[in-house]
């Protein structure tokens, strides 16, 4: 069987693909490498049952020569559709970076599967997509979704793409709807934001904002476990789930501590005011994981243990070889 | 004051347009009179405080250039945004139709306001955007948000763009979703296609569908009398409100049966087979307007004397001059 993956160069990409060859499958993955990168895909671009093509989805017509490319060795009957932007403040910004990398990449990829004939598609979503609802719990039947970031929302436009399509021609969709995540290779985020700025700066580590922000972290490995469990268990024909660590997470100030414990212990910490990192950022929010649960699985490890294992992993790759 | 309504030469714009000229606003309003006509609009461009544009939205610079020519003699400090595609089956058949008059619509005229300093946003949004679920009240805070048909999808990500736009620039947003609604002047619709039916086969109408699909229906004068009612009272940054009739509906069998009565009461009637008149359509929901009337809003007229009522217009509206 041969899958498709788009954004496959990406943080959560380079997991998947490798995940889906360890199960047997042929990978067929395309990225247009503005933040994934071919380092990302070293071991990948090895395996013989992995094929890769670097394009821009929203190329007319360039999604479709790669899959029809792809598909003359065998068919392709399955699509994991991660390509987006993922650096919110850019989209927030200039709507125009989300409207493309984040919804028109989408709306291509489904004209594409529907011209192939191709009828099952999982898809990245996101909890950004709920919106900023204080301390009320983010189950996956909230009402109403009030994206605040233009990244949110066109996740959210995609989702309603994904929707009338499963009215159509697509016969199963999985809709993951994505915590924070955190591991390697790390592309973004705060944590290889922190191990950048302890480069440059070795005594200081400037924070933004007071460090009181909180948030719950889920490591990509226990991502990429959950997504396979709920794309083999779940029996709905719009699967969705809200995928993420069971706690209510920690703060930046615990993750700037932990950052400058591995990496520069003798390094101080500085903070900045105000506890919202960024315009569209979602200063702190309860993530439901029940459904998931209900259907069995549970993360390993919490938010504490991940952020952990995360920053050692990040401090490993961001050392000179 | 002046204000932009967008799509204002169709079913809800024009009748929009008169009750805010009513009210002693000046009216700008653009259409690309693909649906909406010069002759639905014949009272208002006999009124002064009423200007037209006949454009594209989605054409580059076509809204901005005509805002600011409006804007040249008063600005603008508020938009109701109805532009839409309104045919759901042209959309099901082809996404592109709802993706380029659905919602690049919104999404342009959002990047003109932010361009223009325009805070102020009334959106025309939809019941199609909650999709298909069964006998479930429909309310505000339902989820997950499954939208069936390209419309209701593309109506969802408008406004998931808009609420992230509440985040950045706008100061004021009201969303509408919109139920089933009639009256004049009417440019499609079940109750506009038997009257038509009725006249190329007067002896006989013949029904798509078995005649029991239930829905509730809306008189537009009541739709724009809650629209401003919202406008004025709504106290949330922004503000969702369903606006529907207060009961279950009525069957296509009633209306079919009321169009003979008053358009041709020696006609019979043939029904087809299934309850689902097309790909994309819900065929029974249960709309809850508890929300509105907390708010003090009930419609006076039920789903009964809304239909009779629009019949007989839309008989009078299609009789020869």
């Amino acid at each position: 069987m041969s899958v498709l993956i788009t954004g496959v160069a990406g943080f959560v990409g380079t997991n998947l693909a490798q995940a889906l060859l360890d199960k047997g499958l042929r990978v067929c993955g395309v990225d247009n490498l503005s933040r994934g990168t071919l380092q990302n895909m070293a071991a990948l671009l090895k395996n013989p049952r992995f094929e890769f093509r670097q394009l821009e989805i929203t190329e007319p017509g360039a999604l479709l020569n790669a899959c029809e490319h792809f598909a003359a060795h065998e068919a392709i009957t399955e699509c994991w559709h991660l390509a987006a932007n993922s650096d919110i403040p850019a989209g927030v910004a200039e709507a125009a970076v989300d409207l493309k990398d984040t919804f028109m990449t989408t709306y291509v990829t489904l004209e594409v599967l529907k011209q192939l004939g191709i009828r099952k598609l999982a898809f990245a979503s996101s909890s950004a997509i709920y919106g900023d609802h204080g301390s009320k719990a983010l189950e996956e039947d909230l009402g109403p979704l009030l994206p605040i970031s233009n990244y949110g929302a066109m996740k959210l436009a995609s989702e309603a793409a994904l929707s009338a399509a499963a009215e159509t021609f697509l016969t199963n969709l999985w809709i993951f709807r994505f915590p924070n995540v955190i591991g390697v290779p790390a592309t973004h985020g705060v944590m290889i934001d922190f191990v950048r700025k302890l480069k440059q700066t070795p005594n200081l580590l400037q924070v933004l904002g007071d460090g009181t922000q909180q948030k719950g972290y889920l490591h990509v490995e226990e991502l990429i476990d959950a997504m396979l469990y709920i794309h083999r268990h779940a029996t709905e024909r719009r699967a969705i789930y809200n995928i993420g660590p069971a706690d209510a997470g920690v703060t930046v100030q615990f993750i700037a501590e932990e950052t400058v414990r591995v990496a520069q212990p003798t390094a101080s910490i500085q903070y900045g005011e105000g506890n919202r990192g960024w315009v569209g950022d979602v200063p702190r929010f309860v993530y439901s994981i029940d459904k998931l649960k209900q259907l069995g699985w549970s993360p390993k490890l919490g938010s504490v243990q991940a952020v952990q294992k995360a920053i050692r992993q990040i401090v490993a790759q961001e050392q000179p070889a």
